[in-house]
């Protein structure tokens, strides 16, 4: 059993890659014990998730007052009202400052369960344990915690870190396909921002990760992990260059809220929205038409659309992805921002692109 | 017009004590402007306070988008539905990631607004302009932020810094003098815990106080919250030297407990349960006599109890007094801490008091 260890630097927590780990009770057990301080734990999972791993965490918690808290699954539950119901059954249970939480599950719950351990008694320690490809290269990194509130994605919440993030590749074989290829169109991107010996190994080896080969995924994780902790410690509050994260995701936003959320996964809008930034990156930053050509191709092998399809077709204009774009909270000043890419690992955030460059790019996604 | 500036060494935001600031337009408005960073700008204030002194503020905010909310006044309002209320009431406004949220009013409006500060969209500027002296000298130092749940006060927050507090004594002018005489008692507790010349001040100047003198308070406030703030920074969660600031509080949460909230003030109860600490300090620490006498006399002269009423009497007997104590949020490892004084000035957390003692010091507050 392969343990692969990212080391959030100035907050000096461990991203601990093990496949297998859920399933092998003696390892699960050691490394839990490792990082839960007191005697209380309360694990957040969902309706899903919960089903097929929880078993395996309980045995491993064994000796500890242990709670458990089942969210719905999907997007919609990630608001206040589950916040409030998880404060009411973590004092009901006479949880204490001493407790651990646990989040079991995707981004989801490991937003809401965070955000909760970051306001239980002015902060608890938390541990994730993502069981989605997403979870585990993106959103259990960088400390965003947060609820929706009707009038926005993720408007209420707080940065706050985790004790441990526990991530196991073999938890993927659950993951539904398009999910999975969700996940791993924010992996290409980390291989186009910041790493392009990672975009290399991703064409290399598409087959092994088709088939959700743990090896190969165990490397995956962790770099992307590496990659992003490196962004976001070096700047933590996305004034600067956590930005460039953002890649293909000006597009992609407008996208999914144009054909409605649901339509598209996050992660395909994404897939199809750094297409048109490769594009944008062909015409304002010399990137050449051949890598425009090798993202496509990866993205296709991987699964993910890199075009509209006719549903989307119906319903967005090149018009209706501008004002979308507009309306993006990652507009400063009034100004569009987009990430560039001049080769794979050479990006920059920039403001000076004009609407009819924008226009064009749209237009070649059609 | 005397400005004090209190600066908080870690997070660097100044405290700042200005007699008269709300009723000058120019100065308010120089002093709100240079922290104020964006254009938006959103007053959190209650139905008491806010007719008192909102137009002052207001004048000082013109130019700007200032929206208003009021809470209902009380600690009853102190909890998730309001801090709910004040999201919906930021969103539906428009305000994002630049507004500036100002607290005006005492300890709840500042809890509230401090918690909705720290976690609207992952964080957001606020100011404290406190209206009580209690918030002047005790809750607007230290960042704690919370809502409290029906299983408990303060049970779901956030430790987060304003980027500055305005503290006029002259809006204490308007408070009811059991709020003000409440407000003294942890004055006088900053003395027996860190100063003897703040104690000695405060014996001299009796009658300046109970007069509400502008010169005296912004002095006692100024010293108040540098204490605090020392206190606070050498230890930001509780675990060690932050306890020296419950001296009394542990008798005192249990009188008001037993007495239902409402019977006394939070200050009352912890004015009665410093005598109590007191007198258990000469008994384990080598408090003197004189001591003793000194602080209650000093409390008496401010107008607050040193002994329970007939009220408090009938529903307290020494086990009840007992019994709540145990069941204290402060309480480690199920062992009683106590901070106990050797002398003014001197003081220690002890958790090796033993019951018998502690009767002993109840009883003789009856």
């Amino acid at each position: 059993m392969q343990e692969l260890i990212v080391e959030i630097p100035e907050r000096s927590y461990p991203i601990i890659v093990v496949d297998g780990l859920l399933a092998n009770a003696q390892a699960l057990r050691a490394r839990l014990r490792a990082c839960i301080q007191g005697n209380q734990v309360a694990i957040v999972t969902n309706d899903v998730v919960g089903p097929l791993y929880l078993e395996q965490l309980m045995a491993a918690l064994d000796g500890l007052q242990v709670d458990v808290m089942h969210m719905r699954d999907g997007e919609a539950a990630k608001n206040l009202a589950t916040y409030e119901q998880v404060m009411d059954f973590l004092l009901a249970a006479r949880h204490n400052r001493s407790t651990c939480l646990i989040a079991l599950g995707g981004g989801v719950v490991g937003d809401l369960c965070g955000f909760v351990a970051a306001t239980f008694q002015r902060g608890v320690d938390f541990i994730q344990i993502p069981t989605t490809l997403l979870a585990q290269v993106d959103s259990s990194v960088g400390g965003k915690t947060a609820v929706n509130h009707p009038q926005g994605k993720n408007m209420i919440g707080a940065f706050y870190q985790p004790v441990a993030v526990f991530a196991d590749p073999a938890t993927l074989s659950t993951l539904p396909p398009r999910e999975y290829a969700a996940g791993l169109a924010e992996v290409v991107k980390y291989g186009v921002i910041e790493d392009p010996d990672l975009f290399v190994f991703l064409e290399n080896h598409c087959d092994a990760l088709l088939a959700k080969d743990g090896e190969v995924l165990s490397q995956v994780i962790v770099r992307c992990c590496a990659i992003k902790a490196a962004v976001v410690s070096a700047d933590e509050r996305e004034s600067g260059r956590r930005a460039i994260l953002n890649f293909g995701h000006t597009f992609g936003h407008a996208i999914e809220k144009l054909c409605g959320y649901g339509h598209w996964l996050h992660g395909e809008a994404v897939a199809i929205g750094m297409v048109m930034a490769a594009r944008l990156s062909q015409q304002t930053a010399g990137l050449t038409a051949e890598s425009v050509d090798r993202l496509i191709n990866l993205l296709s092998k991987l699964g993910l659309p890199t075009e509209l399809d006719s549903r989307s077709l119906e319903i967005i204009t090149v018009d209706a992805m501008i004002d979308a774009m507009g309306l993006d909270k990652k507009v400063l000043d009034g100004r569009l921002r987009f990430v560039v890419a001049s080769e794979f690992g050479n990006v920059a955030v920039r403001d000076d692109i004009d609407e009819a460059t924008v226009r064009v790019v749209v237009d070649q996604c059609y």
